[in-house]
C-alpha cells in the first residue's frame, strides 16, 4: 500500500465527504422507495452542490430533472449513490468510468455477504472495474456518507444533526443510523460518519486513516465486525490512536455473533481475546455495546480530557437522595471511580448549610435537606467544587421527584446553576437523568445541559463508565 | 420472636396496607409543604376510608376538617402519617396510645441516621412508647405505605398506578419512589410497596414475611441497605424465596456505599461477598442496580415463569437489522443465553420468504429484506415460533428506523402482530425498544406491548439479563 500524506488523504476523500455533486442512480418518484428517500434527504438537508436523480424513465423529482443515465448528466459528478438491484450494477460501472466519477457508493446489497459464489464474483468485478475506471467504491451493502458540514444526511431517512468533532466509522449501516440518531437526540455532533458494509475497496483501514488526518475530527468512534487484513487494521488503529482518542466497539465477539457477522458483511472475525489484546496494544479504548460507544463519544466531545481523580456524587436535589447516594457510590466505586471523603472543613460547611438531620455529607452528598431550593444547590456545589479532593462533580437529577417538589421554573433555575458552574470554572460537571414519567421535561433539561457541554447519561452506571473511559485515556497522555 | 400464622400476619398488617382511616399529623394548607402533599395525594387517589388532617391551627383542607390533635378526631384511626419535626414527636406518641391507633408512619427524619446520640435516644423512646401504646412503627425517615388497591399513593407526590402482583420492600424512600414511578411508566404493577427507612420496629424482615404471606403478591422485589439482625433477615428471605420469586438489590456493597448507608438509614452492612453468598443460599435472585431490579420485576410479572432454553433474535423490522443482529447475538451469548441455529427447514422457508440477498437467517434473523411489510413479519415470526429449537423470541424494534420506512399505522400493525402471537400461543415474546428521536411513538408502543404482557426493555443487554434472571429461577423450580 502506498502511504499517503495527510494532504493527499484529505484530497482523496474530498469527493466522498465534500462532493460538489451527487448522482442518485435508481432515483424514484415513489415516496415509499429508498430511491426517493435519498434524493429527498439531500434536498431537505440543503445540499449545496448539484443533485442528479438518475432513472431510465426520466421525468421530474422534487423539482429536479431525472436523467435517463449517468452519462446523460451534462456536468461532472463526484459521488454516486447506487440503489438499483445488483443484477444491473455491472452495466452502471461503464458509465461511472465514462463519466469519470470519483466515488461510487453501493446501497445495493446481495454480494459476498450472501455466501454465494455469484456474490463474490460480482464483488471481484466491481473492484476490477473501479480500478480500471479510476473511481473508489464504498460498500456494497451500506449507507455510505454522512457529513453535516456538507449537508449530506445519513441515509434515505434523511437524518441530519449539527456538525461537530466526532468522526464515526461503522461497518453496519443500522448501527451508524442509530448512532447518528442518538447524536441528534443527545448532542453527539459528528464531523462525518461513514458506513461501508462489505468494504470491498475503501474499508475501516482507509476511513480510520482519513479520520485520523481530518482536522475537523478530534475523537473517533468505530463499530467493526471484522477485517480482511488484520495487520493493516491494527496499524491504522495504532496510528489513529496516537493522535486522537479512538473508541472501538468490536462485534462478532462470540461464535454466534461471528457467524452473523459473516452473513452480514462477509467478515471473518478473530477471537474476542485476540481483538481485545490488539485494541489495547493499539491504544484504542474498547467498548462493549452501542450505549457505551455513544456515551463515550459524548463525554470525549464535551469534556475532551479529564486527568483528575476525585469524584463527588451529589443526589437528592429536591428529596429522596438517600438510596441514590448509597447505590450510586457502590456503582461508581465498583467500576473503579475514586470517591474521596470531603475535607472536614467542607463537611462542616455543608452541615451548616443543609443541617445534620437526615443528611449524607461525606461524599456522596445528599442535599435533600436543602428542600429543593436552588440557592442551597448553588452553595453546596460551590463548596464541593472548592474542595481540593474533588476534580469532578457527578449530579443525579430525578425529574419525577423534582417536579413533585418544585415548579418547573425552579427545576430550570437549578440546571442554570449547573451550567453556570460549567462555564465559570474548570472542574467538569456530569449528570445522570434517569427516565421515568416526565420524559418531555427530562428531554428538555437534557438538551439544555448537553448544549452547555454537561454530559447527560440515563443511569449512574453509564455515567461512571464514560467518566472512566475518559479518565483512562487522559491519564495515559 | 413469635411466629405468626399467615392469617395472623395478614391481620396484623391490615391497618398498614388496608387501613380504614388515615390521619396526617402535620397537615398543611401550604401547597409547597409535604403536609399538604400527603393529604392531597390521598384525596386525589380516592382513598375510600376517612382522611383526617391534623394541625393545631385547625381550619379546612381540600374540604376536610383539620383536627387540632389526634385525640380530637371523633372516630377511630388505623394509620397515622407523621410529618412534624422530630422535636415534637414524643408529645404525639401519648396521643397515638390514647387514640389506640394501629400503626404510625414517621416521614420525619433526624434519628439514628444522623449518628448523634440524641437521635438514637429518640428512637429508643419511640420503640418503648410504641410497645407500651400497642402500636407499630414504620420508619422513621421513610415514605411508608403504597397500595393501589387501597388507593394509597406513594408519598406526598401522590404517584399511583394500577394494582398488580409485585410486592416491593425498600429501605429507601427515594428508590421506592423511582420504582413506583417506573412501574407507572413501564407497566410494573404493585400489590403494595413499603419504604421503612431506619426500620426501628417493623423492618425488612417483617415486610418480607408479610409479602410472602400476602395472596395478592406473587413476586417480591427488595432494596436493602443493611439489617440489625442478619440471621432473621436471612431466614425471612429464605422463607419468602421458597414460595415466591424474591429479587434483591443490596446496596452499601462497597466501603464508600456502606458509609453512606450508615448515614442514610443507620444500617450496618456486611461485605458484598457475604451478602451475595447469603442471597444465593437463601434462594433469592441478586440484582445490581435499579434498572435490573425494575427489569426483573417486569419480566416476572409479565411472563411468570420460563423454563425454555432456546432464544431467537429477530431484528431489522424495517431495515438496518444487520449490525443489531450481530451485536445482539454477542450480548445475549456473552450473558449466557442460548441462541441455537434454526433448523434447516425453518431457514429454507425464511430464505423463501425474505430472499437470500443481504439476509441473516440462521439465528439471529435479520428480516430487513422483508422491506417492512407487516405480513412478512407475521410469517417470519410464525416460522420461528414453529421451530422446536426456539422457546422465546426476542425482537429488536428501532422506532427511528421503522418511522423512516413506514407509516405509523403499519408500525402499529406490526406490534399488533406481536401481541396476537403473545395471546394465541405459549412461547413468550420479549422486545427491546431503544430510545432515540421518536420518544412519543416509542412510549406509545411500549405501553401497548406492556399491556399485552410483552416485556419491553430499552436495550438488548437489559432484555437478556432479565430473561436470564427469569430462566434461572424457573429452571430451579
Amino acid at each position: 500500500m502506498i502511504e499517503l500524506s495527510q494532504k493527499e488523504l484529505l484530497h482523496e476523500f474530498k469527493p466522498i465527504f465534500h462532493p460538489e455533486s451527487i448522482a442518485v442512480v435508481g432515483a424514484s418518484q415513489d415516496k415509499r422507495k429508498v430511491g426517493y428517500g435519498w434524493v429527498k434527504g439531500l434536498v431537505d438537508a440543503g445540499f449545496s452542490g448539484n443533485i442528479y436523480p438518475v432513472n431510465p424513465r426520466g421525468g421530474k423529482l422534487l423539482g429536479l430533472e431525472i436523467y435517463p443515465s449517468l452519462t446523460a448528466i451534462p456536468k461532472t459528478v463526484d459521488y454516486v449513490i447506487v440503489v438499483i438491484p445488483r443484477e444491473v450494477v455491472p452495466g452502471l460501472l461503464d458509465d461511472c468510468a465514462a463519466k469519470k466519477v470519483k466515488a461510487v457508493h453501493f446501497f445495493t446489497a446481495g454480494f459476498s455477504e450472501t455466501g454465494e459464489t455469484s456474490g463474490h464474483k460480482l464483488e471481484e468485478e466491481l473492484i476490477r472495474r473501479a480500478q480500471q475506471g479510476g473511481f473508489r467504491i464504498i460498500g456494497p451493502n451500506c449507507i455510505g456518507t454522512y457529513c453535516p458540514e456538507s449537508k449530506i444526511p445519513y441515509g434515505p431517512g434523511g437524518t441530519i444533526g449539527e456538525s461537530g468533532p466526532v468522526g464515526l466509522v461503522s461497518q453496519s449501516g443500522g448501527i451508524g443510523n442509530k448512532l447518528v440518531e442518538l447524536g441528534v437526540a443527545r448532542g453527539i455532533k459528528y464531523s462525518k460518519a461513514i458506513s461501508f458494509g462489505n468494504g470491498i475497496d475503501l474499508d475501516s483501514v482507509d476511513f480510520l486513516e482519513y479520520m485520523a488526518a481530518d482536522p475537523k475530527t478530534s475523537v473517533i468512534g468505530a463499530y467493526l465486525e471484522g477485517s480482511r487484513d488484520g495487520r493493516r487494521l491494527f496499524s491504522a488503529m495504532k496510528d489513529a490512536a496516537r493522535v486522537k482518542p479512538l473508541i472501538v466497539w468490536k462485534a462478532g465477539r462470540t461464535e454466534v455473533g461471528a457467524a452473523a457477522a459473516m452473513s452480514h458483511t462477509g467478515s471473518l472475525t478473530s477471537s474476542a481475546a485476540t481483538w481485545s489484546a490488539a485494541l489495547k496494544q493499539a491504544g484504542a479504548i474498547e467498548v462493549y455495546n452501542l450505549e457505551e460507544l455513544a456515551d463515550s463519544l459524548l463525554i470525549f466531545q464535551q469534556l475532551e480530557r479529564w486527568q483528575g481523580k476525585g469524584v463527588a456524587i451529589v443526589g437528592g436535589l429536591a428529596d429522596g437522595g438517600g438510596g441514590i447516594s448509597v447505590s450510586a457510590s457502590d456503582i461508581c466505586a465498583e467500576l473503579g471511580l475514586n470517591i474521596p471523603p470531603l475535607s472536614p472543613s467542607t463537611r462542616q460547611q455543608l452541615s451548616g448549610l443543609l443541617g445534620q438531620v437526615g443528611s449524607i455529607l461525606h461524599n456522596p452528598v445528599d442535599i435533600s435537606q436543602g428542600g429543593g431550593k436552588p440557592s442551597i444547590l448553588q452553595e453546596a456545589i460551590r463548596l464541593i467544587l472548592a474542595d481540593s479532593a474533588i476534580d469532578l462533580v457527578l449530579v443525579q437529577e430525578d425529574m419525577g421527584i423534582l417536579l413533585e417538589y418544585m415548579p418547573w421554573e425552579e427545576v430550570e433555575a437549578m440546571n442554570d446553576i449547573l451550567i453556570d458552574f460549567r462555564t465559570k470554572q474548570d472542574k467538569p460537571i456530569v449528570t445522570a437523568l434517569p427516565p421515568g414519567l416526565s420524559e418531555t421535561q427530562r428531554l428538555q433539561i437534557e438538551c439544555k445541559l448537553s448544549q452547555a457541554s454537561i454530559p447527560v447519561f440515563p443511569t449512574m452506571e453509564r455515567a461512571a463508565k464514560a467518566i472512566i473511559n475518559l479518565s483512562r485515556y487522559s491519564n495515559k497522555l
